[in-house]
This record gives C-alpha cells, structure tokens and sequence, in this order.
C-alpha cells in the first residue's frame, strides 16, 4: 500500500532535498508540505496546506497520514527574538508531534542535532535536546531522531569541503581534546536517504548519529 | 643601503609567495635560497644554493646576509619516520640560526605556528614551541617568530573559506569551550607581508600572533 508523507519545513536545506526525493519515491503516493508562503511547486502528489503556525488548531485536520518529517529550523540570525527562538525550536515540533500522534501517525522523524542536549549551553543544542525528551514521551510506535553534523547541501560544497573543510578541521583537532572526527560534515542527500529509509523500520525509538546516518544513507 | 635576504624553505606555501614578494621588493638587492632540488626560478636577484642539508658545514660561508627567514616545515605524511621529522622540525632550525648568528646576521624571522608550545602534546606543535625556546636563547639583535593560524594560499581558497569554512567553524564552535575565533584561517599573502615588515623594527624578541600578523600585513 502506498503511503502518505507529512512534511514541515519544506523549504529548508533537508526539507528540499527531501521533498525531491518523496516526489521520486514510489512508496508515496502523496506528499503534505504545510507551509507559511505558497511554494512554487507543481505536482500531483504534493499536496500544499497554508498554514498559520500562530495557531495549529487550524491544522488539526489536515495532519495525518503516515510517514511525518519534522524539518523546520531557525538560526538565531533570522529569529534575533528569544521568545520566537524558542517557539520555532522548541514548542513548534513539541506540539505538532503530539498532534501528530493525536491523529495516529505512527512514524515520527525529528532532525536534531549532533551534540544535542537538554543541559548544554549553546541554546540550539539544549532546544534540541529537550525536544528530543518531549518526543521520547509521546509514545510514537517508530520515533527517529537524526543528529546529523554541519550539513553540506550539493556535490560542490561538499567537494570543497573535503579539500579545504577537513584539512581545516584536522588543523583545528591539534588544539581541542578528542579530535573532529565525529563532527565530519555530511552531505544533505545522505541524511534524507536515511531519513526515508528509517520510515520503514519498527524501532519504537531511536536517535542516529551522524556517523550512523552515513552508513544508512550511502548505499 | 640594499638588503640581502637569506630564505630557506622557498619551495613551500609561505616560502614561495615570500621569494616572490622578495624578488619585486626594492629593499633587496639580493635573495639567497638554499634548496635540496634546484627550481626553474631564473632571476639576477636570485642566487641560487645547493644544499645538503645533512651536512650543515657545507653552507656555514655563504649564510650570510641580512635578514634570515626560516620557512621549512614538514608533516608527519611526508617524513613519516620520526627522527627524520624532528631533524626537519627541530635540530635544523636551531642549528641554521646559530650559524645566522655566527655570521653576524641581525635578523632571523621564524615560522612557527599558532598553539606552539614546549609542552604540548602535539609534536608539531612540542617542536615549533622548543625551537622559539632555543632561539629567544641565541642572541639575535632582532628575532622575529610568527604564530600563523590555518594558511590559506589564494584568493580563490580564501573566498572559498569564507563561505564554508568560517560556518564550520561557527558549528565546530557550539562544542568546544572558547571557540575558534583566534584560529581564523589567514592569507599566505597577508603572513608574508607582515613578514617582511618585521625585519625593518628592531624588537630584540618579539612573537606574532596570527590576528597581530593579520593586523601587520593587512596594511
């Protein structure tokens, strides 16, 4: 039977990147993107749902299907308001998780962070963190949280990386303890790969490192 | 009156752009470059030295001059065996700068590296740190020793740097105390700049960080 993915944050560097791939993907016969501003996307099994993130009882509704792919994130350069911050990283995948549940989807897919932590300083890293403990709660029966490294988004860069970015980090390990290695940037297209392949699974919950990631989303 | 500048090291990164920084720079009317393989450089202001570097002694006569500037250095990839990379690391720099001494040369200019330390754990950094120990010891009238951080040799790299290798960095940031502001990468070009502006102070001792070398050779 053919499925149907839920997609939030469908503009961003994985959001994109994954939609493409949902749209090729013979397992999905539709594809909701819910979205603030109307996307340029033309295709008939995207389904575009405008929505007010202000207020998500106004997508109750529209929020079921199988597969849902939690993939908005914000920088504290585009939301300088802590309060705003917060909400977008925060309450937002909190709360449509449990809608989400609410409406019976059974697979969850979060992507955190390398290095999340509910107790680390960096607030982007404990936001994460403690979505994570929210997520663990909500009784999903197969929850995926990925914690991919500074993500790369085409061959280019990812290419420029290796030639420059990994000299760089390797010049860096000389002065920190425990090296880079783990920290190892990682291509946008091997994080979605896993990311559809973890649909598939039946692991109640768990959390995949960049690392593990890569081996899942290479082959 | 016109300087003679002695270059040991002129085939590498920072030695090649300072030859050729040298050899438009109307302060020298002379450059010496002591090499294990002769290069295709052919210019009247380039003298040209064969050396074996194995047997010191040979070039005691023709080092002399004016200003020594000390750019060898290796990796552990390419001198794998580890009493040939200390030889490289160490012993020659010390040995090369007591006959610059011997020889009545005022300035001795040496690269080191930024982090470097007699008692770090990294041997890169352990040797570059106790070669400054012993040559703050010899006497020079002038010594300078540059602490670079990552060299970056052009603009096309740098650019390239810019625009992933600082975001990186900025990532690299969020798990490690202190963060990397001060290993910034740096230009080649700036380094060398700044470089051959220290030979015309007169500082006794003096060591350069790479935002103090930045600031130096920016300019």
């Amino acid at each position: 039977m053919m499925k149907t993915a839920v997609l939030f944050g469908s503009s961003g560097l994985i959001g994109s990147n994954l939609l493409d791939n949902l749209i090729n993907n013979n397992t999905y016969n539709k594809i909701k993107i819910f979205v603030r501003k109307l996307p340029s996307i033309d295709n008939s099994k995207v389904e575009v749902i405008n929505t007010d993130f202000l207020d998500l009882d106004t997508l109750k509704e529209k929020l079921t299907g199988d597969d849902c792919f939690f993939c908005i994130g914000t920088t504290h350069k585009d939301t300088p308001d802590k309060n705003e911050y917060r909400r977008i990283e925060y309450d937002l995948p909190v709360q449509l998780a449990k809608i989400a549940k609410f409406n019976s989807i059974s697979n969850f897919i979060y992507v955190s962070s390398i290095g999340a932590n509910p107790k680390a300083s960096s607030t982007y890293l404990k936001n994460k963190g403690q979505v994570e403990e929210e997520l663990k709660k909500i009784g999903f029966s197969n929850l995926s949280i990925i914690q991919p490294s500074f993500l790369v988004g085409n061959r280019k860069d990812f290419r420029i990386i290796e030639v420059l970015g990994i000299p760089l980090m390797k010049f860096l390990s000389l002065f920190f303890f425990g090296g880079f290695k783990k920290y190892t940037p990682i291509k946008v297209e091997i994080v979605v790969n896993a990311m559809i392949k973890l649909t598939s699974g039946n692991n109640s919950e768990h959390t995949y490192s960049s690392d593990r990631l890569r081996e899942l989303g290479s082959n």
